[in-house]
Formats: C-alpha cells, sequence, structure tokens
C-alpha cells in the first residue's frame, strides 16, 4: 500500500493524526468533521484516508482508534527511525533534546561535532556527543540511515558527504544552504530562513498598504 | 519591486545570499556558476536574481558586493522584523536563543508562557519570558507583528487568537497541527512532522528495495 502515498498526502498525514489525538474520546468521526476542523474539501479528506486505512464505515465515519493505529502504521511511527545528528550548537542541541520526536517515529541516538569542547554526554538531553572520526563506525554498527545536519552552511556539504559514505540514505538539513547528495539519497531541507523570507515579505506589504 | 516577486523565488533569495556570502572573496560571479553551485538552471537563477538586482554586467557577471546588498534589502535584513515567541519549552527557549536568526533579519524580542516557573530572565538567551497576559500591551506598545507559535498542538489555535487580536500580521507556527487565522493574516508552518513523514517513507521504500 506504501507506495500508493503521494508526497502530499504524506505529508498531511501527520496533521490527520494530531487531529485524531486531541478528539481520542470520541467514538466515531466523519470525513466532513475533518475536513472543517482542518480547513480542506470532504474529498480530499475521503482520498487521502482511503490510501491508508479501511477504517471508514458508511453514515459512521472513520472508527477512531482504527484510524489512529492505521495512520501510526502509514507515517512508521510503530517503528521509529534511528538518526545521527552532526552539529551540537544550540540548534543541534535543542533538537537533540526535543522530546516531541518520539511521537513522531525519531530517534536520535547521538550527536557529533567537530569541537571537543561539545563531546561528551549532553546535560539537557542527556545524548553522547562524539567527535566526527566516530561517525563512520557508529553509523555501520546500528544500521543508522538518517543523518540531521545543524552545521553552519559552509560545512553542510562536506557533512552530508561524511553522513552519505556512512551509510545514511536520508538527511534532514537545517543549515541554510543547498546541498547535494546521490539521487537515491533524500535530502529534506529545513530551511527557516526561506519561511522568514516569505513572513518578512508579508508583513511588508501589509503595512505598506496600511500607511 | 517588492510584489513582483513569487513565492518561488522569495524562498530561494536566502539560499543564493548564503552562497554570496561564503563566496565574498570574489568580486564577480556568473549566473552560470550559481546554477551549477545550487543545482538550477541558468535561466531560473537569471530569472530570480533580475526581479530584485540590476547588479549584472554582460560578459562579467554579478558584482557580488553589490547583488549581496540588493538580496539582503529584497529580503528586509536591513531592517528586522520584532516578534514574540509563546511556548518556552524546550524548542522554544531553543528559538529564543538561536543567534542565526538575526543573520536572517528576525530579532525575537520575548517570550511568553503559561507555568509561573518559566518566567523571568531565560538563562541560555537573556531574554525576557512573561507571563500571557501581558502578551497584548507588549505587542502594542513595540508594534510587534509577528508571533512565534511553539506551544503543544492543543493550545496552539489559542494561542494563535491571541496574537492575532494583539495585533499579529503573521505567524510561524512550529507547533505541529492546523491552525486557522483571517484571510489578511499568513500562517507558516513550520512542521517537522510532515518533513520526517517524507523522509520515513523514503527508508522504508529504500530498505524494501534491497531487501
Amino acid at each position: 500500500m506504501l507506495e500508493k502515498i503521494s508526497l502530499q498526502t504524506l505529508q498531511r498525514l501527520p496533521v490527520y493524526l494530531e487531529l485524531l489525538r486531541q478528539d481520542a474520546a470520541s467514538d466515531n468521526i466523519s470525513a466532513n468533521r475533518i475536513a472543517e476542523e482542518l480547513g480542506l474539501t470532504e474529498i480530499q479528506v475521503r482520498k487521502d484516508l482511503a490510501a491508508v486505512s479501511d477504517a471508514g464505515r458508511p453514515k459512521k465515519g472513520f472508527v477512531v482508534t482504527d484510524l489512529i493505529a492505521d495512520l501510526e502504521r502509514a507515517l512508521g511511527y510503530d517503528n521509529a527511525d534511528d538518526a545521527v545528528l552532526v552539529g551540537a550548537g544550540r540548534l543541534g542541541r535543542a533538537l537533540l533534546s526535543y522530546a516531541g520526536f518520539q511521537r513522531y517515529g525519531l530517534n536520535i541516538v547521538a550527536g557529533f561535532d567537530t569541537n571537543p569542547r561539545a563531546w561528551g554526554q549532553d546535560e539537557v538531553s542527556g545524548k553522547m556527543i562524539y567527535a566526527m572520526d566516530k561517525l563512520d563506525d557508529l553509523c555501520r554498527r546500528l544500521s543508522v540511515h538518517m543523518g540531521i545536519i545543524t552545521v553552519p552552511a559552509p560545512v553542510a556539504q562536506c557533512v552530508c558527504d561524511e553522513l552519505v559514505g556512512a551509510g545514511c540514505r536520508a538527511i534532514w538539513n537545517f543549515a541554510p544552504t543547498h546541498i547535494r547528495a546521490p539521487g537515491n539519497i533524500l535530502i529534506k531541507n529545513e530551511n527557516m530562513a526561506s519561511s522568514l523570507a516569505l513572513i518578512s515579505h508579508h508583513l511588508r506589504r501589509n503595512l505598506e498598504e496600511e500607511a
């Protein structure tokens, strides 16, 4: 079933799941109600959910507990992905210690940094931060296939190459720069500078219109 | 000039700027070189940059310092946006103390939280965290028009409503849920759960193919 899900549907699934988790006291929920809550069309909701679940019943709607289980399975939350994080600065440490990731099937096993002062156990997260020369061995030993990049932009490509060399097949990049990898490696950019560009542009237009 | 920029172009501008800042030692850079470095087409690069700069010279390419200044102006980095942040948990505190935002024209003036234990000066960022009942007054007094939401999903909508009520016209939402606001308010979702859904899906397909 997995390969039939579009990328657009896939990115909406966590939003459905979050709504249902908030609403877990109800036995049933209709596609119409979900659509209203999320500002989507009912057709869109039916199509998205049909791709991952057959918990829908005519006139009754979806059985909430079944739909939650189907969404969790489709999202792989029943089988967490292990990841390593490179770059134990402020953002990196924040992600290391962010408890919310466990709810989304992500387990960051360790951090890496070039700075010897960062090495050792991180106080907040309790996770170990190692020197870069330990990266390859740890990724292979624990079969880690995902790397998170939180280093400054100028060294992000070099770190990406090391992660790919260590066997990572997916890279989550928080460095505000474009990085490249072979075609079979997924790179997901989390470019907060791009988000801020949109926000700032909106604010300036909005305030100009008022002036 | 501002209103002619497409949202797609706007989101690429910080990536161009980052590349140029890395390369600030050169006097000139060609559109072709930029395209190669970023994995874009030359036509795309020319079109994007023409929307914000006339620093391009035939055969010589772009004057790097001029192009940097034009990009910074187009992105509003010369005139930082003030913002408030609601939700001083781990992610919220990390964003409060993230020095990188200053480079992107964002100045978070204060944090807010319902938990009295969070109130006072944040140790890491040095910024003040206030009770929620101070939100409206502070936003109006300092003319803050941007709110950042880092609260748990179930209370995100309520916080959004308070921010809009206090005069915010743009909301940067890190809560993994859908929130709504009137049409003139921009909501930019930073849904890390959606990113993780893509990554996890890629990894499972990749590993299945190998098995």
